[in-house]
């Protein structure tokens, strides 16, 4: 189901086979017998960046490649990261100027080297000065820039396809995937896994997969939901969900080709909500994601509200990343949960005894 | 292989079938061909301990009981207050007196209210009273305080067996297991595993279950090394190790009994080592663990110094906790690790046409 990967030495640190579990508390309240939840927080950088990173990395070992050259300021480049640790791959990392350095610590903790360039990504002449620099750097010296994406680098995404076959193989009979996008490369891999998945197993009927996107970060969803071919680049992106502030268009078209086939729809999502939905699933499910990792969740409900759905189908949402990730959302979702200070346990006990 | 289980409703949230992963730099560079990384911090809540939370909070709500009590400043905190969001179970969690409030937060994130009584943990009188008043309190409500301890939770230990039975069934020509210990519950539980797991496959032969202590938490290590049956209790803990710091004996005892008929060695460890493995294992293995999840490895490296493993045996070491757990300790990992401000792309070109 993966080509081009004969007589490749694959770099794996755990990636893949991440747990599909069935909703115990949020599903039964809103009247879905059949949620699940697919948890790639529980790869091993904590991401499903982990599927691209193992295989990006081999690729560039097998090409010859002596550096891995990338630029990231959170999942990607955390991933990336660690499996050019283990392949032995000195890794360089060019970061936007501001970047929160909270982000940045997961890459330095395997010893990537980060490069923080002045204007980049605030000025757009800058921006783009960076990016052209950096790939006539790595064509110089034989190697590629990786970014999380089809448009640049189609062998590192095939890993992100395996996401698709794993759920087909555990839930055949799934009939709807909600995927949360920025540049909507996850969105194409798993739709690509559930074509590749339904050519090989005649029987297997494809689920739709829902592009979900706050709307602050609106560049695939609304042409989707309008039956658009084409993806729409915004200025800036609005929305404070990390790793989904992508104004460019990157995979977009894509999504949107494959959707007009497959069926899925498009969902915009407040950030409020994505952030409520993030707080229940740790509260009601045990999850503890990251803010990306609650849009599909959000977006889910969205297709309630229109009535895109039928309560007893059998629907995924993908959780993309853990809430280890951000530190700032878990400080947030614990504002209202103050510790107690007390003198005794006769504290506790009146309390319990109330 | 776990008993009690029939007609009990299992919380599950895809704790256990943890990966099991060849060491592809470390291994090699100490010429051990055959080393072997569980990696339990691939767990939902980050920890080895989930494989107790799942089932204790399945018996507490299988047994009636309307709360969760516990006393922890940790992992296993976390891990009930995950388990208890699931279940729908109230989750009080008592800590002790200073505890840092970065470690709390996880607890919070899901939900469980946090107690903290002044002077615990400082005060003998004072912790003695805490722990009493507690279970005293647990008794009133019909429910018991959980801790990860055969000496108290023995129906929830059961859960960290699985850890014994996952390894014996994907690697059954293991032949030592390198294991972290505090209090001794990990320890006992995987050589508990194997010995079950032996009376069933017969053709299985029981691996050794080494037991690795920081130097300043030598409770049990010790004795094993001497053949002695009786663990000791210290003062204090002087170790810097979180979650490794239990001055008391609690499981000591059992695990030295255990250690007598299946072959298991004592081994005792430097903090200063461990933070060094800490690093190395993400460096050169792209595996981020926190201090703890290192102990292992240290423990391994002092065997070979000891010569008390041949160097093509089959060996697991146990990565007990992920690096996220401990923000203090990523800021330590890299603090060597500057990040490079540049004007533009020229400044890495610089470096990398060195």
């Amino acid at each position: 189901l993966l080509t081009g990967l004969d007589n490749i030495q694959i770099f794996s640190i755990g990636e893949g086979d991440t747990p599909l579990i069935r909703s115990q508390q949020i599903g039964p309240s809103l009247g879905l017998p059949n949620l699940y939840f697919k948890l790639e927080s529980l790869n091993p950088t904590g991401s499903y960046k982990d599927r691209f990173g193992a295989l990006a990395i081999s690729g560039l070992v097998n090409s010859g490649a002596r550096y891995c050259l990338a630029t990231s300021s959170g999942n990607t480049g955390a991933s990336l990261a660690a499996y050019a640790a283990v392949a032995g791959l000195p890794c360089h990392v060019v970061v936007v100027d501001g970047a929160p350095l909270g982000k940045l610590r997961q890459m330095q903790v395997y010893g990537a080297k980060l490069w923080m360039v002045k204007d980049f990504g605030l000025d757009a002449r800058v921006t783009q000065e960076t990016f052209d620099g950096l790939r006539d750097l790595a064509t110089s010296l034989d190697t590629t820039v990786q970014i999380s994406a089809y448009a640049y680098s189609p062998f590192g995404m095939q890993g992100v396809q395996t996401l698709a076959y794993e759920i087909a193989e555990v839930l055949p009979e799934v009939q709807h995937v909600f995927v949360p996008a920025g540049g909507g490369g996850l969105t194409l891999a798993v739709a690509k896994g559930f074509e590749i998945w339904s050519s090989v197993e005649r029987n297997f009927d494809r689920p739709k997969v829902h592009c979900v996107q706050p709307e602050g970060n609106d560049t695939i969803a609304s042409s989707m939901r309008n039956g658009a071919m084409k993806a729409q680049a915004i200025a800036n992106s609005r929305t404070k969900i990390s790793g989904l502030q992508v104004p460019g268009v990157i995979d977009g078209d894509q999504v949107l080709k494959m959707a007009k086939t497959q069926g899925g729809h498009g969902f915009i999502v407040e950030d409020q909500e994505v952030f409520q939905w993030q707080r229940k699933l740790a509260v009601k499910e045990g999850i503890f994601c990251e803010p990306a990792g609650a849009v599909a969740m959000a977006g889910l409900v969205q297709a309630m509200h229109l009535e895109e759905i039928d309560k007893n189908e059998i629907i995924v949402c993908l959780i993309t990343g853990h809430g280890f990730k951000d530190p700032d959302a878990a400080d947030r979702m614990t504002m209202q949960n103050h510790i107690q200070y007390i003198d005794n346990i006769n504290g506790l006990k009146r309390t319990l005894d109330e």
